[in-house]
């Protein structure tokens, strides 16, 4: 079996001022193809470190991804690090010059004289375009590994391995299709999916189930290998249908998709309207519903009613509610979205109120306690959480749980 | 001088599913104390892969930082691994095993049998306070190196490194006294910094000047190295007066102060309010302003106006001066930041409106086109700006540059 070993190659990774997302990137994508990734090296621009990690990683394994160093500037030591790991000279590819020239005609830029050495690669290698960039790839096979190059820059590594690495990978490990799909889930802990899902997340199952967590999103990457890539995609599809059956309404969507996009499709698609009023979350749940790109056509009005008066002026929630029950109360949730709904006349309106901390808390009202309303033509619906942890996490997850709520009222 | 090298221990970091940013903080840190890092490993929850690992890095540096595998499960490795490097044994430490008893006691847990484990280390080394958790670090000196190993957790790791690690480090590398301070700046970008301080910024001066970049926001990380702490502070000092003078009104703070918190402590303690009244931006500004706890003492409201309708009739934007010159124009922008000082009753309020994108572009109005007013007793300051990059980008630069806007006139 083909395994991988990943090098990265830059000052910047070891000074505290780059936090390296390269290898995240590349190993999952590996893994996607079956090929494990067994280590990784990270060395500053440093010509002996270059050669010794490209000859570590191709100990470790069959495949070696290098990033970083290929800029045009005096530090980018990889060109050279690469040819002397395979015992070989630079040579100037003329064609590599044109691209490279041409980059910068297009762009009525002056190409600097030092953009020239991008034109150069070992003897016996091949280049990799870059789209993006000035500088390209590069690519070569020696005794029985296959070695690659690709910039630092992620952009720019990452269009590249997916355009020129990931089919010279999948002919050279020789592995199985794999084809992976995403399921997303919210509204349980991943402990409790680990429970409903049992067995099925055993490593060397077929498929395989992984799990990925982020501010209560739960991802079930469900990784199928065959001998083709039908036969992968129907394995894939089959096992998606079981979890949905065993999730339920857990299930959100797929691939990418957030919460905020999954309740906008569905909004837009049936011509409803929405409209929030937030206290807590303080703007960051009508922030996530205008993340998403057309969001102007249900998303109309958003209200940051910090203050009691604001609450009051705006919304009117009655002051003497405020006074009886306190701001951070089931009544004054709901008062928030009923106001807000009539006064946007919209289809939907939502209304948080809570304790983000760290100061505000009572012996009633602990940090993290958050009231959430949704108003629609079938009435108000009130849910109240504790949630843990800081400040940011309670208003994030507030906001999320708020487009939940919304997301099963809607039946997505 | 004394060097330092990382290894990383942990499937999760080899698999796509978890970003390493424990090596990014590290490095930082021991470039603080004058403790350049030159190579990180990575390698997943092997046996033999830990003791290489340990091996290689001890043969690049005098100190060894290694995190992660010090769990309670059979895949935590480094302990054992720690030991093989060695050449010792496993110890029970009864010491750390009544700690850990004491932790699951105090919280009214079971201890499971499984974290006995986690009170051997090996014969000869130490163990260090993991004051957060059950997984106590180890530490060992070795034929002039200084090995340490610390949980992956990264709120554990830097509780641990800064609390039990820093100090014997500086013992061991026996470096000077370096002093950090950070510079945060606004207002203009990194190349234009890097223009203005010139040869400040060469490697090997000292203080020296680093630089890092983030949304807008960019750090000037001061390090002055001297043979003590008193003659490091006094350089940093001076260094910092003096780059507040080339700098002038560029620098908004020190250390982590965001915009948002030095515009809020301002506002606080001139007993002064503010409301916004957003566009484009969606809630980006009223999220960032209460990201700040006790921004209640200030902010009182935020509109979220998306619609024209809103616009209108909830700031009082006239709809035939939205006709006229559209919704993103400075007439609005002024219209939305005066109705909402006037309806909230506050001394600042501010107005947002623009194209994030992708789509709503006319030729006059490109993508990334954003007014930002002002308004406060002295009348409206408007500002327009042309955003590069993509929604989410302009989004946030939008929204600090208006806090940024805030900011001057705050005097600060």
């Amino acid at each position: 079996m083909k395994k991988a070993s990943i090098v990265s190659i830059g000052n910047e990774l070891l000074n505290g001022q780059t936090v390296d997302t390269n290898t995240t990137y590349l190993s999952g994508q590996l893994l996607t193809i079956g090929v494990p990734v067994v280590s990784s090296y990270t060395i500053g621009d440093d010509m002996d470190a270059i050669v010794r990690a490209f000859n570590l990683a191709s100990n470790d394994a069959n495949i070696v991804i290098a990033t970083g160093g290929l800029g045009p500037t005096d530090d980018d030591l990889t060109r050279q690090g690469f040819a002397n790991f395979l015992g070989t000279e630079l040579e100037l590819q003329n064609e590599l010059l044109d691209k490279i020239q041409n980059f910068f005609a297009k762009r009525n830029l002056q190409m600097s004289e030092r953009n020239k050495i991008q034109a150069y690669i070992p003897a016996g290698a091949r280049p990799l375009a870059n789209p993006l960039g000035t500088a390209p790839g590069i690519m070569a096979e020696a005794e029985d590994k296959l070695i690659v190059a690709l910039p630092g820059v992620p952009s720019e590594m990452k269009q590249m391995f997916a355009e020129s690495v990931l089919p010279e990978l999948q002919r050279f490990a020789g592995t199985q299709a794999v084809v992976v799909r995403k399921l997303r889930c919210f509204g349980t802990g991943e402990s409790n999916i680990a429970e409903l899902l049992g067995s099925l997340m055993q490593r060397g199952r077929n498929p395989l189930i992984n799990c990925t967590v982020e501010y209560g999103v739960i991802t079930l990457h469900i990784i199928a290998t065959a001998e083709d890539k039908n036969k992968a995609r129907q394995m894939a599809e089959k096992k998606e249908k079981s979890l949905r059956n065993t999730l339920g309404e857990l299930v959100y969507g797929t691939g990418e998709q957030t919460l905020a996009e999954v309740v906008g499709e569905k909004l837009a698609r049936q011509k409803m309207t929405i409209a929030v009023a937030e206290s807590c979350t303080g703007g960051t749940l009508a922030k996530l519903l205008t993340d998403i790109p057309g969001a102007s056509r249900y998303f109309t009005h958003g209200w940051v009613t910090y203050s009691n008066t604001a609450k009051t002026t705006e919304l009117g929630v009655p002051a003497d509610l405020i006074e009886k029950y306190g701001a951070v109360s089931e009544q004054v949730a709901q008062a928030m979205a009923c106001g807000a709904r009539k006064k946007a006349r919209t289809d939907f309106a939502i209304g948080i109120t809570g304790i983000a901390g760290p100061a505000g808390a009572t012996e009633q009202k602990p940090i993290g306690l958050v009231y959430i309303t949704v108003d629609s033509d079938d009435g108000c619906n009130t849910k109240h959480c504790l949630f843990p942890h800081d400040r940011q996490f309670i208003r994030l997850r507030a906001a999320q749980t708020a487009l939940n709520m919304l997301r099963l009222e809607l039946n997505i």
